[in-house]
């Protein structure tokens, strides 16, 4: 059964995104140490074209089993670039340069059309403009089975939350306070939202928290 | 050497407090189950006076392990109270009944003076006056080189933080949100904290994080 899921990391206090979000700054001010418990491990690197190496060890395997048997991948404009509004001209091809670490079909949900866009290393975005579930259901049919990843941000996972239809969450929290931003778990329905914990490990610099949510 | 710590159950949201705190919702509104986790523990059963049973295992011990070697308490007047303003005549004795579950010495910060106030089973309440300092300082005497225990709520602890005081803290990450009330990380200078991960674990219904906490 193919399984909607993400996982994102999280500041202790609450946070998946610093405030400002801009082309300089992706992720926010002050956000781009999120990620610094990923980025040197194998996976990581692997999924960056780089075979070369990279750490093993829990955060490694943690982020490995989070990219295993992903079919599609669902994301928000936002996540996608920095630029509001009609495409334009010379449109954004994504933060990811010509070879996205996606390597299977992306679904950009924009209130704007736009052709399909085919990178390198098996990338190709689709723009979806007719909601959350078609993307989903285009995403499914692209996955052939395997899981569909919701890349984020926030926005875009708290409307698939609320409509019921996240299967499985990876919350990787990081030991320091972002203090403002985008926050994971708000404009939600609080009493809706029936977790299960799956299990809580420790990697260098990283709590992985893992929940299935309940249906 | 003594440390000043806290440990404190937090909803995946970031919220130690529901909101609306009241003499009937002493945690505020939907917050009961916050502590659902650690009631049938026996540790929790044990300091609340009942020896005869409770669970074992990782819920009980990571409890057991936050209340050792413990000699002194300081809280927020909220903690001890719902009340507001002068004590009056009859003033409140606590959430707690006659035999509170510290079996110590309580500084309860307030700006309202009142007489030390002993309870059954070595709990004391002091009321302190002159700030989170002063309350350190007493707690710390009292404890006699024991640690002390920093009991909540958000805003005391928000206070200490932001003083640099903290030595550790202990956060349970319970599978549900909140949605609404008093965040534990709010109200601070995101970049003065710096902190250690010293570990994760689950238990039953909980994910326990602790941190220490750099100078």
């Amino acid at each position: 059964m193919s399984k909607l899921r993400f996982n994102i990391t999280m500041s202790l206090d609450g946070y998946v995104a610093g405030p400002n979000q801009s082309v300089e700054n992706p992720l926010g001010e002050r956000a781009f140490h999120l990620h610094d418990w990923a980025i040197p491990t194998r996976t990581f690197r692997s999924l960056h074209g780089d075979t070369s190496g990279g750490e093993t060890g829990i955060n490694d395997d943690v982020l490995r089993e989070a990219f295993d048997n992903l079919g599609a991948t669902i994301m928000g404009r936002h996540m996608f670039g920095a630029a509001r509004g009609p495409w334009g001209k010379d449109p954004w091809q994504g933060w990811w340069g010509d070879n996205p670490p996606f390597h299977h079909a992306v679904f950009v949900l924009t209130h704007h059309e736009r052709e399909p866009l085919p990178m390198q290393g098996g990338t190709t975005f689709f723009f979806v403009t007719d909601g959350i579930e078609s993307a989903l259901e285009q995403a499914r049919r692209a996955a052939a089975g395997k899981d569909v990843a919701l890349g984020g941000g926030a926005n875009i996972i708290q409307q698939y939350l609320a409509a019921g239809l996240v299967d499985e969450m990876d919350i990787h929290i990081v030991p320091f306070l972002l203090g403002g931003g985008e926050r994971l778990f708000a404009n939600l329905d609080a009493h809706k939202l029936k977790l299960e914990p799956i299990r809580a490990i420790a990697g260098p610099g990283v709590a992985h928290l893992k929940y299935r949510v309940l249906k």
